[in-house]
């Protein structure tokens, strides 16, 4: 178990910032809010009076729908504006739309936003704590959370666990954050995917790149399977999805050179015989649903420990 | 009044499946929930701590406002998912998405679908619990409950009940619901409309057919008003608008004929001036506006009975 | 201190209405109101177990977000109705919208619409209270009140004040919200803007017009500064942006005729660099985000008043 230290920060906004002692703490907090979920009764009073806002700026039905969940079992109040119904397509700048929102004595906004950095930019301009839901391709931190604290929860441990993500790695959010994450907490990280969608310095982070998921598959505890995003394609980088499908979809025939007790896991949603067959990603070694169930539980520790820093400060 | 029996289903999908004692036990709760909303605390702590989800892949207005008043009404947290901002819109399988809503610890999931026998494919699929609120033309149980129910409330019983549904019974959820209920309960039910929108089998159910609304109104007890689908009409099966208001749109003059306690509904919403003329709907015969109401109460009941039935489950 | 009246009204449909005494208790609830917001739990009892509808026939963030805001401070159940998702688009007049809502045993109804009048035709078809949100180029009251009670606020008084309204007077209902408010506080109220978009009549309110806001601003005690509404520039009506900016948009070197202690109101969303530039909108003359933190208590007043005297009546 780790040294107790406090929650210090006001915002949560990638995992690259935090220290390994503040990863463990979430992760600890979380563990502990695990079986409000599986109560009769899913509700706690801890956030009652307080104001949590999910301000996405881009679609998204599961991360917007378990923060809402997350906050509601925390028992605040909670506000949904989307960029459809904001008052940006009125041509309110960004800036304005952040000043109104901390105006308004909100504590808490949840955001996503195409641009890399934008959380970031709304966390320095108000006094509300910013949580980051996924920044254009750099970080979302609450997935990688939740993918860290999956892989605990399935192999009891991070340190030495042989991790590979595979998929486009430039362009993910999902990705970044999980490696900020699992290399301060002594994981060996291995990123697999076609040349073209691998960053060239990548290995500066302190982990290895594979371009073949045969080769990595054999070795490895976890493979965290990314998603394409089909509209990423158009852009040449991509290989045609076939080609992909050949050398970086898993089936159950490259399982058989798998370790037994290997986890596969995908931050969903699956694009079905794409990333996965529907015999893997229904299969024994998926744990893909227990990725839902722990993205509250984690949710629920953020929310929870940046509300108690609040009270505080 | 009915033998005490205990609601022991996990889902409610349709009246076919019910028994008569089953309706009863809903329609008792119901009475009791209906005065929940006339009071100035319009609040029962029933579900507290209960996550219900709207899951809509049509769109509804009045429906889903109907179903989270009710959930509010009894404590749980609401959470609204509309298709326009779902993931199937990413490609994402419909099994997926239920499998996603389970892992976040739902309890019940109301859910209407353009395709008949999603709401069971659910159902299977999910240990949450399941409320068909409408799935293609095939039943809309809530909706059957609240008639049956405002039914009774007004005529005191349903055995013996001359009830006529007319419209286009053949692409209607609310027809199909009503005539299970209703037959089971021991009223005597006639469909009308053209002979076109009539399925040629349905006097298997156990009712009559008629195709002179003019006829039929005159020795009915409750007039049930099906909405005209406009959307419908390109088919070639529906008469036009004006053939259709002569022959089975209800005015002033061919009430003169029915008896003058005569009870007339309508799911809602009208299209003034083709199923009934203003003066119809507003009129003394028209209870419109009572379904409204106990559609509130008949929901909480069903919201509760199901709750309750997971707690010992 | 005024005289201590008890709030008698159904609906809050516009300052036209309002005597000086009823504006009084509204304002001085929203000072009592005003550290709610400013706590760790920001939430009173007051509106436990009413349901409260947010039903919006014009799309709006800020003003739904701040009655949404308000009504949960106040503990009571909120439901979101826009117009995209309403069954208007099925055909359903006004009117029958109004009943349905009505019957599902709603205490309050905050209304946006497009027609001047739509709230008002509203409150007296139902028996639920109506909340006028903004009517067209009719009224906002509760923008009106939030206005008023900022200047209050920042000066310590309304009577006397010298208050400038600038911009498309026309078809501005907060311009209409305001004069009606200010004059009946005693205000000296002037309207200034262009001639094509100045009333002829409006001197018979009370208040002067003037042309020229580089006359009007020396005097000034507040400067109350309209959105412009880039889709009436169609019309002919509207001078060019740029003639618009040279002779109403409030820029640094305007400010150096104007008084030390200007206040410089606007509704918001700001067309930043039209109607002011960043300089002035961020500048120590602003109180445009006070603007907004008062909504949230001024909205807080009006929902509790009347749901008070529902529950008297």
């Amino acid at each position: 178990m780790s040294k107790k230290i406090d929650w210090m920060r006001k915002d949560l906004l990638g995992l690259e910032d935090l220290s390994k002692e503040e990863i463990d703490l979430i992760l600890e907090t979380a563990e502990s809010f695990r079986e409000v979920s599986e109560r009769a009764v899913k509700k706690v009073p801890a956030l009652r009076g307080k104001t949590v806002v999910n301000l996405f700026f881009e679609p998204s039905t599961r991360t917007r729908t378990s923060f809402e969940l997350a906050a509601k079992r925390l028992s605040a109040d909670v506000l949904n504006i989307a960029i459809q119904t904001s008052s940006v397509s009125k041509g309110e700048t960004f800036k304005d739309t952040a000043k109104n929102i901390e105006a308004m004595k909100i504590d808490i906004i949840i955001m996503r936003h195409a641009a890399s950095g934008a959380p970031h930019m709304l966390a320095r301009s108000v006094k509300a704590s910013v949580i980051n839901a996924g920044d254009g391709s750099h970080e979302h931190p609450t997935q990688g959370l939740l993918d860290i604290f999956t892989m605990k929860q399935k192999k009891g441990k991070i340190k030495g666990l042989n991790v590979v993500i595979v998929g486009d790695i430039t362009h993910s959010r999902v990705a970044r954050s999980n490696i900020w994450g699992l290399v301060k907490l002594g994981a060996e990280v291995t990123v697999c995917g076609p040349k073209t969608l691998i960053p060239i310095d990548i290995e500066k982070l302190g982990i290895k790149i594979s371009y073949s998921l045969k080769e990595s598959i054999k070795t490895a505890d976890v493979v965290n399977v990314l998603r394409i995003q089909h509209e990423r394609q158009q852009g040449g980088l991509f290989p045609s999805i076939r080609e992909y499908v050949n050398r970086f979809g898993i089936n159950m025939e490259m399982l058989e050179e798998a370790r037994k007790d290997l986890v596969i896991m995908h931050p969903g949603p699956i694009n079905r015989g794409v990333e996965l067959t529907p015999e893997v990603s229904d299969g024994p070694h998926s744990v893909i649903l227990d990725q839902v169930t722990n993205g509250i539980a984690v949710r629920m520790a953020v929310l929870y420990l940046i509300a108690q820093r609040r009270e505080k400060a």
